[in-house]
């Protein structure tokens, strides 16, 4: 069966969003691409704002979508769970040059009291409790700063990407967020490939080739 | 004197650039803050991508001005330049909710090949390589990829400010930089008030509070 209307008008409004921007689309450019029109739109959504807010909460689920991933991949393991977020990130990173749609959002809304800003801050701030639930549980020194110094990271290489392109410095998130976490005492994984443990302490010299 | 109308269309077009968006407000919306009229904006400035240009350039400008007053601070010094430079980055996403404009220029700036892209991308990799440069000259152990870490720490932060706030993780850039400077072997400068130089190396423990 087709899609129908409002999914049709959904997965156009998610996709010129994330190409052109928020303010870069109209309505009736997305009622069109959904090949339908603006009174239908308007029937299943208010306004723009309602659909620029259904937008960014199915972004911000995208997003929980790749934590649950990581979880499943690493069960009770959080520095398993750390590298691999990171890693996903910055593969996700590399994908797609737009960057964060939440951030670039923020970047757009520029009217005091959006309703769209208060979803960006209440899924910024989860995914920077989950990186310091995880910090904490994986023993880092200092987790609440270590969870700041990567959530700064993974901000920097989704701008940076859209500025520099893949070859800039965003292409080293994966490598400077191992370097991060190593120098908080967060050490690397064990690989599953290699079941017997090294001696001595891993991961807390950047200097070790870290990829 | 009041300054010409063409100082004066550009003054307005930063501010309104910067709290709005460049795709916020539109040509009569400057001229009228100018207090003149479309006819003559477009005789001082060809295009709205003409005064985008000018914008991403000034700003280019005053920035490398910060590179400048960090230097002659520390002359001769690249350590105390790094740790200045990253401690103004730091004081100025603080005071300025709006983040870095060219990174918002570069998110709004969708269509490929605009000619304010190559601006930004310039002034990006200028900024990248000055710091690559300053982590060289400091003894950093991997100072390419330690100069990408800072440029993602600052741009992060930028992008953070914007949708966490103040008390979001952009409070910690200061912090957090020291933190990877100190685990990529660049300690702290020496304080100018205190002439005695302590035994022992210093700030290569993020565990140590840093400010």
């Amino acid at each position: 069966m087709p899609p129908r209307p409002r999914e049709r008008i959904a997965a156009c409004a998610h996709d010129l969003f994330h190409r052109h921007g928020i303010r870069g689309v109209g309505v009736e450019a997305i009622a069109e691409a959904a090949g339908t029109n603006k009174m239908t739109l308007y029937r299943h959504f208010g306004s723009k704002d309602d659909l620029i807010l259904e937008y960014l909460n199915y972004k911000g689920k995208k997003s929980d979508e790749i934590w649950a991933e990581v979880e499943q991949s690493n069960p009770g393991d959080p520095i398993g769970q750390l590298y691999g977020f990171m890693e996903q990130a910055a593969k996700f990173i590399a994908e797609d040059e737009r960057g964060c749609d939440l951030a670039n959002a923020a970047v757009e809304l520029t009217e005091a009291g959006h309703p769209g800003l208060r979803v960006i801050e209440e899924f910024k701030v989860r995914q920077r409790d989950r990186l310091a639930a995880l910090c904490r549980a994986a023993g880092a020194s200092q987790p609440g700063l270590l969870a700041d110094a990567l959530v700064l990271l993974i901000e920097g290489a989704r701008v940076s990407r859209r500025s520099l392109g893949t070859e800039g410095p965003s292409a080293n998130l994966a490598r400077t967020s191992k370097a991060v976490l190593a120098s908080f005492g967060v050490g690397r994984p064990k690989r599953k490939s290699r079941p017997r443990l090294r001696k001595g302490r891993q991961g807390t010299n950047p200097q070790v080739p870290l990829t």
